[in-house]
């Protein structure tokens, strides 16, 4: 979470990381790390992810809220190996592979000091400028967020926790467990992992849903129950409410919409049951257009997703028990080059079958 | 909750009852009583209020999904005196003033056996076609449905206690508090109902929004600490969450919206802070085009209401301890005749100064 | 639910039923059926489980606040056959096969329409005198407390349902879930089931205790994480919750005690982490003597469980799909004859190598 | 939260505290300050009040699980003027008056991560040894543990948020609102104070009890809705429940025992209804002989309270609305010399009409 560059962290070696320099311009260049604080550890990044964030700010300079102004490093899902401790950190040491927790906030505010610290105003994370992200050669970072693999959990799945991590945060917040048949919309990576998540939380029963064929095969591979090839048009809902609540062939109680379109947050509103939970984690749209009072009418109540907290154990616990596996999500690898970088952002902006881009640093 | 005609209630008296007939056309004509089951009571209704659903069903003959098909009797925000009580009725007497609880639910499904009783499908409620509704001379309703009001709460109050029990369950739903601030959009009555209720449930400030002056004006005197004049324009959203933050002067915890257009919930959703509630009670429109998005990624939840549920006793505690006084919003009051009724219920559609009209029977 | 006997249900079979008559005596008596209700279905019993507390009542003819002041027909594990539907019944059918849920509540109160019939001051329950309980070869039910079992589920397994629906309540109030190491004391009926039920609940890792060797083999067998034998002293507290928590190896969120006395909840009290829950299930002692005051002062609650709610669907459905398998639970059958009953019972109440006793009619 | 003492605050003045140096023994002797750090703040002390484990120390080194192991500085209900802030704290400036919260947790485990920070195992706490307390004329502590206090809330009643803090944090744990009656046990500081928050959570009514008259006059005065004197005998209880149960006139929704003996937590299971809660504030007796098993056949849940979290601003709130007047509970007022000390925790301990005792620094 470096957020300056006054040092170099390591002796002769350059420290080089990918820079998010303009639109559609990314460039491997030095990234000087800041000094190591007695609470801190540098960690030599092994395993980085691409997020549709990622590809987000690579196109348009912004994502969400944040907007980048000066040149930031990118990638915020990432493992790697502890090369450093600094003089108060005591729970690891040279050597420990380690999974990243991506920030942390004030530890004073009502949101951290109330238990959910992913909504501090004052929150610090990875490639949220102006803090830089983690597609870097080394790190300096927090000890606390760093977070011990097993010997069964390979750097790459460390590096998965991230995307896991909003996967198990939306559960937690919908309330999933073995008595909730759960409608997931959207089979790209944050969609299958929150199925896998879903599953790992025990529910019923999980229907998911996607435009793309080859998408739902994956799902299916990974073990959705069913599969549904739904239309992006806003006039197919009614009929495909129906079909989906066939499909499911009970009540639905949580959808978890992975997608964030009107034509998805309508029909997750229409197909789940009174008393049920809508889970918005996708943003696909900002502003939606939805039939919310019939909703309402019937108490399906809405409830956002910002992230995660207090998630990498779990996710970790999850992992290394194999009641999660992630591996078969990475479908593309890449090293950590001029041309690497360029070609892995844009196979994983295309999509399609490609789920989860991942960097071998 | 009569929903059939077969017998006359009590000797000589033809029971006449308010008959929604087409549309803009409510007649009185007998009405009909089943046979007083042995847990049932017959009741005399004295008070009884018009509320918005029932203009709506006036004017189009149909009112969120339900549809009147066949003439009906119209009304459900009632109380009376009871005349007859079945044969296994003990917890009531002939003489006993009650409000009547508008339904009740099956008793054996999930909503029922959970404690959502409101969201029953099989729900039977006043003047939900085919159920009829309570503007009536006599009415035979269940006698678990009949609570006895104490000597200080007038029949009116008594009346009142169907519209309180929205806002009560708004407040239960939405976790109103001591430790929450609280805006609500509207101030017809059910604005200004919840407005009591969440002063009841102890809010710590309450701000109200309006379109309408007089409106506003009754709202302070019942006890806002703010009213604010907003306009139905789409374009002045971010200058008005910016004076409703400002006047509220904290965060905003809550946020309950009583009108239900997309101008309303869009500022509720931008106004409210990030982990706090927007409530959804008004059903202005059906389709709404609103920030869901960013308001998910502040993990801003929406929930909805239907209705109530086991209030009634609540209702009258508040009443008759003083900590709620319904009395100011009755600004207008009729007799059971026909010209009365139709002039109630033109003044009541009129709206502005009209905020409870009640008919005496 | 027969609570009376004005009738004989069914031509001219004789219908015969296991009555409490005395301390230590069963006899097989004729048992009168109550007339079939519009709602009412006769279900032909085919197994019926031996509980403790029906031991209880046979040895002290009392069970918690229960007095048995008249012969009582004993029972309540049920499963049968459905022989005869009510005019209004239509969601079942003659032959259908059906697990009975053992009672219900007014559907008046405030527990009934809270969502805690269990609690229901007026709850009519199977063998909870003055109401009779289910073993006897046919019984008068309500059609709503009749569950039908899919092909793949036994009516044996359908008895099973009414401990399981304990083991089930334990888990919901305790929270248990992925994110929960659970403690179970003791490994007699209930507290296996409840593992089962933890299991299938997804806890992390369950530890479970007992002093009774066997009776931990088949707890280990049915997968407990860990067993440990404990002994019935209580010197040995502090020592014990030392070896428990190493056993866990990590935090101890949810005990649930299924012994009940000083020795197991003193041992769950001072076990379970800060901020975690006692969930009390046992009813071996009536009075405890506990830490009460450390415990609180590390904010480990203690809730309580009676009975269950609204678990035979779940029962049935984690039976099917095979999420939870009772049935190595029943170790022993008898049929039903006076030798059998009494030798049922005798090994029942022996414990030990007898977990589920069970009769097939 | 000094818990050093390496340096001297303040140019010339000898900082002077009140030294815990051995059973019974207070004295007033220098206390060296810690060094200011960049977020800290330097108070003048000017009200301090004395608690019933300040006095448990002094009669016994112990106080729980803390034993006092070197001489220590005591006392923790506080509140000062800042006279110094250190480099980076913007949020409070010299002349501030502030209450002190008295500690803070590591806000790395898992308590502090999930918003319950009280649990924290490494919190730093006032007069928990090792760490100092707060009866000294001048204090080091973090600023973000000082709270302005607004021109209408004296110093006094600043150092009262402490034990207001605690009965907070009871209603907040038990879910005190207008839907529940509550009964409080003890009309001890505590138990008083746990009646005005209480109040102020607007409870539908409140019923106390104590053993001792005069403390129940001051409950009456403050706005109990009902007292009872009770006796100290166990074979009262049943006796007293039934008295409790008539007075309160409707079912105890909720039982705050403030004083944590087998014969007032007896009496609170017994007397709260069925799905109520039992909160344990009091820590008279560590084993408690209590009938644990029908209350938990009843669900009657006991929840725990250890000290608060997150209180301040809300103590803060009450009392500068006058929700909560704290003032008629300082019954003794003592200045800051060796006489004055020791009479004044001979006042209290002595207990009775003393009811909170404050010093005037
Ligand atoms: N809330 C958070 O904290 C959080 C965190 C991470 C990602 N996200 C958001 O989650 C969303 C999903 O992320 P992703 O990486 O899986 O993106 P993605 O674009 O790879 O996946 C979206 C999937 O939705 C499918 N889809 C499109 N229209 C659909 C429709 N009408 N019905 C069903 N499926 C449809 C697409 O075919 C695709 O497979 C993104 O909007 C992202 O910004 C949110
Ligand atoms: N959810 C439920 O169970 C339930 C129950 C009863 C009523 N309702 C609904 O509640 C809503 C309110 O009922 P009512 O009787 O108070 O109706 P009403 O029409 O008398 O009051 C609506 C108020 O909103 C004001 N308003 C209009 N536009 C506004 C804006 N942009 N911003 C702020 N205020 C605005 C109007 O001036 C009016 O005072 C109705 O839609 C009704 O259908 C819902
Ligand atoms: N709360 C409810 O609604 C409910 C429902 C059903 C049963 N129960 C109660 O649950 C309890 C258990 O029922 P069961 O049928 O399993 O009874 P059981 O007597 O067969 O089993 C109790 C087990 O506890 C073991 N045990 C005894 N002392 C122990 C100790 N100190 N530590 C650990 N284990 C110890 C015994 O060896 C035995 O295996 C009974 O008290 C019963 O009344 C409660
Ligand atoms: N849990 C926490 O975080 C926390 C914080 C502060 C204090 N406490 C504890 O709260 C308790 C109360 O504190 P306090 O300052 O009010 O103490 P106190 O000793 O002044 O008050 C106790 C009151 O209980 C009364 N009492 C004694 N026996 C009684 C009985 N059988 N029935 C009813 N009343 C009886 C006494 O007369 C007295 O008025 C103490 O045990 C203290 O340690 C706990
Ligand atoms: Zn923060
Ligand atoms: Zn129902
Ligand atoms: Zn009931
Ligand atoms: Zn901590």
């Amino acid at each position: 979470m470096g957020s300056g560059c006054e040092g170099n962290g390591d002796g002769k070696e350059q420290n080089m990381a990918a820079w998010l320099v303009s639109v559609n311009t990314l460039k491997i260049q030095p990234y000087h790390l800041p000094r190591l604080g007695p609470r801190d550890v540098r960690v030599r990044m092994k395993a980085v992810g691409i997020c549709r964030s990622d590809v987000h700010f690579l196109k348009t300079m912004r994502c969400a809220h944040f907007v980048v102004k000066e040149p930031m490093v990118i990638g915020h899902e990432c493992a790697g190996v502890i090369e450093e401790v600094g003089s108060e950190v005591k729970s690891l040491a040279i050597g420990d592979r380690v999974a990243l927790e991506t920030g942390m906030g004030c530890s004073r505010c009502r949101y951290c000091k109330g238990g959910r610290y992913n909504l501090c105003l004052e929150m610090k994370s990875f490639a949220a400028p102006p803090v830089h992200g983690s597609l870097a050669n080394q790190l300096v970072h927090p000890a606390e967020l760093c977070f011990k693999l097993p010997d069964n959990v390979s750097l790459e799945e460390g590096a998965m926790c991230e995307p896991l991590s909003v996967g198990i945060h939306a559960c937690r917040r919908a309330g999933v467990g073995p008595e909730t048949n759960v409608l997931i919309m959207g089979a790209g990576p944050i969609g299958l992992i929150t199925m896998l998540a879903a599953r790992a939380f025990r529910a019923a029963k999980i229907v998911i849903t996607d435009v793309n064929d080859y998408r739902l095969s994956v799902a299916k591979s990974l073990g959705a129950d069913e599969i549904i090839r739904v239309s992006s048009n806003m006039e197919d809902i009614d009929e495909e409410v129906i079909q989906i609540q066939k499909t499911m062939g009970a009540d639905i109680d949580i959808t978890v919409d992975c997608v964030g379109f009107s034509k998805t947050m309508s029909t997750a509103l229409n197909a789940t049951r009174a008393g049920g939970k809508v889970c918005l984690v996708g943003m696909g749209q900002n502003e939606l257009t939805v039939p919310l009072t019939p909703a309402a009418a019937r108490e399906v109540d809405i409830v956002g997703v910002f992230r995660y907290k207090d998630t990498w154990p779990l996710c970790i616990e999850f992992l290394r028990t194999g009641k999660i596996n992630v591996k078969p999500l990475i479908t593309h690898r890449y090293g950590f080059t001029q041309n690497e970088v360029e070609e892995a952002f844009e196979v994983s902006a295309r999509g399609r079958d490609a789920i989860k881009v991942m960097f071998n640093l």
